[in-house]
């Protein structure tokens, strides 16, 4: 890897005078730039990032630690992260826990000495206390951990209201919602409370299904979904709270010749890139996962230059019609 | 962040005692060295990587440049990435590129930069000449540039014979192939020449589709696979060259009141999480992307240190039998 020196010798010049062509410091006649330029062009000559990260005991890069990015959802996460960062010169390392507690302790740690100015976590797992850091802040994603590492959310509850309310309004009597592991005590239980209150409202049956941990873990419901249905023939509307979920709901009714939406409605949570490949495309709420990440990246950021920033930032929802619901 | 100075101050020792702990060198009691952690616990002390990257002029992060992560297939070839990467104790920085060429290039020199040790590029781009570089080994996935590039590939030719065959023993006449974007010279173009080739050894019809360059950016061919369905009605069976593909090809069945696989068999290519998702799921051509990651980070190791790799690592596909094809 060429140095300085290198680049100063092939342009003849001293080492100080290329420094002061790259930092743009005091008089440089633009013959002697050029020469500079010349020669960093020809040794294939690229500035030391590390080194003025050094200096600073900091670097541009900012963590970000998944459970997934297989999962639509994380990996819509992590795609408007990365453009939001990439886009203010930030570096984003990637970093999948599998949903396990060590990993992602271990990821911090790692993260930490590769001085990173901030984290982004997206963590299932249970409450990880005593990471709230000056030097290297957290910010968590869908996840309250404590009230000293700020949040970004959607508004679950609302997510919640509005789903219920389409299939009342398509005409459904008799609905269940999915729900993921309410023990794991994530925000999205928000969405049950919601669920119940706007059945209660609309005068409709409203029943809570709970996916075990272990459904939850892999992602594969098919089995709680089929005994609820062969359970529940009367049921025509489903709330499923994920896209993935609500796939599988119309996996299921497809396998037992119940059509979507005529006989059942359908509607998902979260809007992914899945939502508009399956047959019927699925009628879901949007989670404006943009703009949270565009203020997950700003949070890390004004922390990192200790500034305050929100406890909790909480982004509207919004419904996205297609075809899963009549 | 506290440095070792303040550790060795917390401590009672001096600075190159705890580097002596710290790098595990010459004598150092058992009293003293319990002083030295237990300093950098109550400090929160991380040893600065950073630092030893800087004298060593190279980091342990392996940069990767993907055109999306939010696509299937991508998102399966960060997971495994990051898992092989991670393990063997790299860190990965990832780079979404949009398929925008520029942008590759910038993140390539970002890349250089920061000093990583190699980068993994899943480029749709053209050509993108004079990458090779001593300093910062560049592997390619699916992607062949140059002889002086290395690349990692799954065998597109038997691919493409594998799911010709699947839709011929099916009992398939009339078959068709959708392609991506020929003019891009992407490896994927073999399956095409393989199916044309098994269909004409099996005695049915084969049709070549090529999707436009546009539809095959926005991963959106609902448009083209409707028109040649409506334009072919005794089109029977479908090779769908992406699962992304091959789930739009199920939705325009539906919109048409054509059964998957009653009336057309559909086989997809890749074997990602959405082929399980779909009704029916798809019948699909399994890539190895499991050990086609395992093979890319140990080519950018080995080229990082100076070894002899392969010019190219050819991976075995296999058949995943899901529901599309009868």
């Amino acid at each position: 890897m060429p140095t300085i020196k290198d680049v100063a010798a092939r342009a003849g010049v001293t080492a100080t005078t290329v420094s002061r062509v790259l930092n743009n410091r005091g008089y440089i006649s633009s013959e002697t730039r050029k020469k500079v330029y010349g020669a960093m062009d020809e040794l294939k000559y690229r500035p030391n990032e590390m080194a003025r990260f050094l200096s600073k005991q900091q670097t541009n890069y900012i963590g970000i630690i998944l459970p997934s990015v297989v999962h639509p959802y994380f990996a819509k996460v992590l795609h408007w992260f990365e453009n939001y960062a990439s886009v203010q010169g930030y570096k984003v390392m990637v970093c999948i826990s599998e949903d396990s507690r060590e990993k992602e302790l271990e990821y911090i740690d790692m993260l930490h000495s590769n001085r990173v100015m901030g984290i982004l976590l997206c963590s299932r797992s249970g409450q990880l206390s005593d990471l709230a850091d000056e030097n290297c802040p957290i910010v968590t994603f869908e996840r309250e951990l404590c009230t000293s590492i700020p949040s970004v959310l959607c508004d679950n509850y609302q997510g919640g209201v509005l789903a219920t309310q389409r299939l009342a309004d398509a005409g459904c009597k008799n609905v269940a919602i999915f729900a993921g592991a309410p023990e794991l005590g994530l925000p999205a239980n928000l969405r049950v409370e919601s669920f119940l209150k706007t059945c209660e409202e609309r005068g409709i049956e409203g029943r809570t299904i709970c996916t075990d941990e272990k459904a939850f873990r892999t992602n594969d419901y098919e089995d709680c979904i089929l005994r609820t249905i062969q359970e529940n023939p009367e049921l025509d509307g489903v709330f499923a709270t994920s896209d993935v979920m609500a796939a599988q709901v119309i996996r299921v009714c497809h396998r037992l010749g119940k059509r979507v939406p005529e006989d059942i409605c359908v509607i998902g949570f979260d809007d992914v890139y899945l939502s508009g490949l399956t047959s019927p495309s699925i009628t879901t709420i949007r989670q404006p996962v943009e703009e949270m990440c565009r203020y997950a990246v700003e949070m890390i950021v004004k922390k990192a230059n200790r500034e305050i920033v929100p406890a909790k930032v909480v982004l509207p929802v919004s419904l996205t019609e297609r075809e899963s619901v009549r």
